[in-house]
């Protein structure tokens, strides 16, 4: 007999996924990218991706706002579209509530749900409600649209091209331990800017949908588990080895400031740190001014070139400002084996 | 304060109803039917329906075996594309997974899914897997798709048509019994075939289908809540009063005779209790010779007069032999009120 606390959640999806399809013409991706592309047979393919959250798991009922875990339930699920470059279209929610829960607390939850769909033009059609004898589960399926050409896989990393993210990293994770109070009540006046980061990520469609555009993209993931975890899975799925150089990954002022009061190591905290839903991208290197000027535009954030693609791996290395390399370790995220919220 | 338990299902999904859709063109159908009903431009619908089955609420792990949970899991939601008259697609699968959990039993819940799967030609192409702290959550998104033209909603049926429902009703709900001991180990030789109709429920999809496809039907339900409950949602919808004939009601001799070795008043149970996933619908009456052709046709079930619209309501009556009518009580199955399984 195995559990799955030693099983974990990773061998688990390996094992599953080799039941195969009942039907492959048209599956472009199931498994192992954000979302399953499915092509519609007219030029453009339907986006398919689901998420959960958990109370204790992914949140703490007594540690956030209800219409910001609404938003969240949203966002990440627009942030898997965001991350193969397409359009989001139409919601539906599963929610398994505890008997004892406030009704308002759930309205709360949709009001953020629903303002976030607004903002994303998605329609949330329908759900199921039923009851929890446990914690308050909360799911949502997203579809979404894109032209065939464009899509963004996770495979396509080639030797010689740069890597991407999108704003500043490490903002979220610094939010979550304000969250949790992993530290007394810091004088940071930065503090309600992170906790938002942590509550209310920005998922980042706009951008996705630009970048798709330009097909210079060879290779795109959201940031869920962090950019150690999720460029190793950019370089697995690519076979490509990756270079982080240290000195240019992208941190706020706000994450800086934090990191130095309580003395955590803020490229670390930064690397390992998940839940930013920023995108990380490789781009061909002849293809990099143009891409660049994305991020001039009206309402896209900064892009930052943190790395580059070699052959060898799936490995990665980090470069400090002298050029010494060493092997970032990539513990991954597992909910199996870490403690939760 | 008002929580869930006393507040209820029904009132909660009113109440988050209204808060509208993003854009509305192109939406058919959203909340108040079996699936959300997408115009897709192109003289197709997608069809989009999402069901949770939660531990202890709806199954209890203990009386039941895996492979059939991953086979209702996916029947459930297969069921409701039948009520449309689609044909299904794509699903995705979301696990919420308490640590203690052997892995084995979640591979077959998943070889059971697959099975299914197989036979309806359905792709299960992603999810999500994590952690519960708490009870198992399995939730299913599944996608479908059919000609605008054929939809069958729960919206019209008309005074003067018939109604009718396929299968025989009533299993399920003595599955269920037999499943959680009500009575103690009978004799009844049915045993095994009254608990698999309660644990692996066939969903008519391909009755759903020719029914559509006879353009005769006027409204459609997959039972779940039960005859009276469902017929109560047709009535609703559709701004009409049901009458149903008691000696009308198709019962299995299975059923029958349990019934009647245990002691309970058959028509009682079979109307009332819930999860037959039979397809209960209503016909207009010059073509009701037409539909019933059908039923003679190679692997489609029987199909059962069970009574007739009216104008008025909404509100259902049943008639008995002697022609005598009463109204039917339909207290509707809430999980809030409900002490599940």
């Amino acid at each position: 007999v195995t559990r799955f606390r030693d099983f974990g959640e990773f061998s688990f999806i390996d094992r599953i996924s080799q039941h195969g399809l009942a039907r492959a013409e048209g599956v472009l991706c199931s498994v192992g990218d954000d979302c399953a592309v499915l092509d519609r047979g007219d030029g453009s393919v339907q986006l398919l991706t689901t998420d959960l959250l958990v109370e204790d798991v992914h949140f703490r009922r007594d540690a956030c706002r209800a219409p910001g875990l609404g938003h969240k339930l949203l966002a990440v699920n627009l942030s898997d579209i965001a991350a193969m470059g397409g359009s989001p279209c139409d919601a539906v929610v599963s929610l398994a509530v505890p008997a004892d829960l406030e009704v308002e607390f759930a309205e709360d939850v949709y009001r953020g749900m629903h303002a976030c769909a607004r903002k994303h033009c998605v329609n949330i059609v329908g759900g199921d409600t039923t009851r929890s004898p446990g914690p308050l589960v909360m799911g949502l399926t997203l579809t979404g649209t894109m032209p065939l050409e464009a899509v963004c896989y996770r495979s396509g990393a080639r030797p010689g091209d740069t890597v991407y993210v999108s704003g500043a990293i490490g903002d979220s994770a610094a939010g979550l331990r304000l969250a949790l109070q992993h530290e007394a009540e810091t004088e940071n006046g930065d503090r309600d800017y992170l906790l938002d980061r942590h509550h209310r990520p920005e998922p980042r469609v706009g951008l996705g949908q630009r970048l798709a555009a330009t097909a210079a993209v060879t290779a795109m993931i959201d940031l869920s588990d962090g950019v150690a975890s999720d460029l190793l899975h950019v370089c697995t799925q690519s076979g490509v080895h990756a270079v982080i150089t240290e000195e240019a990954i992208p941190l706020s002022a706000a994450f800086r400031s934090y990191c130095a009061e309580v003395g955590v190591q803020a490229t670390e905290l930064a690397l390992t740190g998940g839940e930013d839903y920023e995108l990380l991208f490789a781009v061909r290197r002849e293809e990099t001014d143009r891409v660049e000027a994305l991020s001039e535009q009206d309402g896209l954030p900064l892009l930052s070139r943190i790395g580059y693609v070699e052959s060898g791996g799936p490995t990665i290395e980090i470069e400090d400002a002298d050029g010494g390399r060493k092997p970032l370790e990539v513990s991954g995220f597992d909910h199996f084996r870490a403690g939760g919220v």
